[in-house]
């Protein structure tokens, strides 16, 4: 990652510090952490604020903080040396009266041993302000999905290929992620779903022993990690049976839904408007009730990010940021069909960065 | 996972609360949910208590919770309702004036939230109470965690027989995890580290494009993770060009070390001797330096648990205890060395769960 985007991320958090009053924050979320210096380790905090700004790490990542961080101040704790001890040290040398912290990371024990710490801290909490900057994606962070989506698209035509009637879910589900592998991915975004027939019908489905061919279709609900941790997430129906003529109905209208949402996005346009529109549609259809989740959500080093596109939320859309629009209808006992694709929210309207074709008769193997 | 055991959990918990004076503990560890319910999923509280115990989730779980926790107290909350709304709502029924809650799990945000809940609750916190209980395995428990071993060493096989000097250290990781789940793995317990040449080095190596025959040994640190979500944790050394004299010297004092160790493991034992044993060896073959980490660490549902073989840990090993033995050298800039076994403490002493040889002619492709 160029450091130039790392440095603006730094200096546009190191900006809204003094709102909150505090002369720096302590950022203890890993995944906070990487976007903010680029480093893909665990077990660090980031003291970040005006006047320095340190990473605390241990010996393990030395060599690593050294490639991934050039020029970054680094705090190497000794394996004798607990975090909070390290910690104490950094802040002995500082003259950061007024701290925050992550509220919505840090436990009860650790603000304990922050409390506990000297010189005495008045430690403000400070919830989701770096989670907030995320939800808007640099050039640098558009790429990397970018690349996600491609390894997702061709893991996904190997898997494709591959399907046999014998093949389990969770065989399906392994094959899927190692074919990613093949391209570049790091792992896949999240535990991939393969829904064989009725087990569609459940939005967060576990892989079984079920087989491909006990049902004559399968949801797939799948994505890539990249290198650095950026992902991707979509959602295709395969056919390779004699559907009925409901399941056609159902399908048509989730991509109608989709699609109609999809269109619906611009900078200015609320996220619950976007839910709206897809909702609306499959409302009219008289599958209102079965459609029984948010639109959709933002997606990037987490794969559930904000913005979430859902009934309730006022958030305007922004260039930068990205999401996932899938609708979805779902009939226990029966199956049930979702279309998952990403979208990029530019400053004139928006940008699909998948493209597995979806119209029905593609669906067909 | 019988009931019988489950029931057991929860009764040795529920006797412990009132020493820490709470009528309940609300357990928001996702780890410990399932261990003492055996319900898989994400996102649940569990309400534990003498007079009630109650397990707070979603739709999306309705079908997977009836699977999995049959006869278990369930609140399923509304896609409108807030974990912390139907919190109130199950504690407006009981009447619990003292509640327990993980301080080490539990964010500031949400004890914030917990605390404006009605009716009102004097909340207590309590560190590490059902991890505790979790550093003893019970049968079934190591029933599991045999089954993570044997997935484990029988992708180990598959992997081995097919490295090549092409393969570069990132798709012998995903080969690995791939042939570990051919074995009904659900997925590698932790990120397969894969090492070649200096780069084992590094105890915690992360696998880059460095190619297999680049380096005439290699370093492989790998488990599986069953589907009930047990684990295993091995580390081998795989030799197939010409090594130094130096090579098998540090060799030979790495597997003295452990093998030593894992003789000293029985009941009454503390951790700190276990990891002296080993190290008292590295130190006197003069690599004392080089070995840099703690001896060993639990293992089970998380790949990381107490009790952990370190030096300044009194903690005495009981039986049902699984710990990693895996002491190393590492000299940077030249490779290292680390021999990992699985170790369950008996009555009488111990019984290595582990079977990879591990003799130097052993390692030899």
């Amino acid at each position: 990652m160029s450091k130039d985007y790392l440095a603006a991320r730094q200096k546009k958090l190191i900006s809204q510090l003094k709102r909150i009053g505090a002369e720096a924050l302590l950022v203890t979320s890993e995944t906070n952490v990487t976007y903010l210096t680029g480093f893909s380790g665990d077990s660090s905090y980031l003291l970040i604020g005006k006047s320095q700004t340190v990473l605390i790490s241990d010996g393990r990542y030395t060599t690593q903080l050294e490639e991934e961080c050039p020029g970054l101040d680094v705090y190497i704790r000794k394996a004798t040396e607990s975090m909070t001890a390290a910690l104490e040290k950094v802040l002995k040398k500082a003259h950061l009266p007024k701290l925050g912290f992550e509220s919505h990371v840090v436990t009860c024990d650790l603000l304990d041993a922050l409390s506990g710490l000297t010189p005495a801290v008045q430690w403000i909490p400070v919830s989701g302000l770096v989670e907030e900057l995320r939800m808007i994606k640099d050039v640098s962070e558009i790429q990397e999905i970018r690349e996600a989506v491609s390894q997702a698209q061709r893991g996904y035509e190997v898997f494709r290929a591959m399907l046999t009637d014998e093949m389990t879910e969770l065989q399906g589900a392994h094959e899927l992620e190692h074919a990613m592998r093949r391209f570049g991915a790091r792992q896949a975004a999240f535990d991939p779903i393969v829904a064989v027939g009725e087990r569609a019908a459940l939005p967060h489905a576990i892989p079984t022993q079920k087989q491909v061919g006990e049902a004559p279709f399968l949801l797939v609900d799948w994505g890539a990690m990249t290198q650095k941790g950026y992902r991707s997430d979509l959602t295709r129906m395969i056919v390779h049976g004699r559907t009925s003529a409901k399941f056609e109905k159902v399908y048509q209208t989730v991509l109608k839904a989709q699609v109609a949402a999809i269109k619906a996005i611009r900078p200015g346009v609320s996220c619950q408007e976007v839910d709206q529109t897809a909702r609306t549609i499959i409302q009219k259809a008289g599958f209102g009730k079965q459609f029984t989740h948010s639109l959709g959500h933002g997606i990037g080093l987490d794969i559930h990010e904000g913005p979430r596109l859902g009934g309730n939320i006022t958030t305007e859309l922004k260039p930068g940021m990205i999401v996932t629009v899938e609708p979805g209808i779902y009939l226990p006992g029966w199956g049930g069909v979702r279309i998952e694709d990403d979208v990029l929210v530019t400053r004139t309207g928006h940008e699909v960065l998948t493209s597995v074709p979806k119209d029905f008769e593609s669906t067909i193997l």
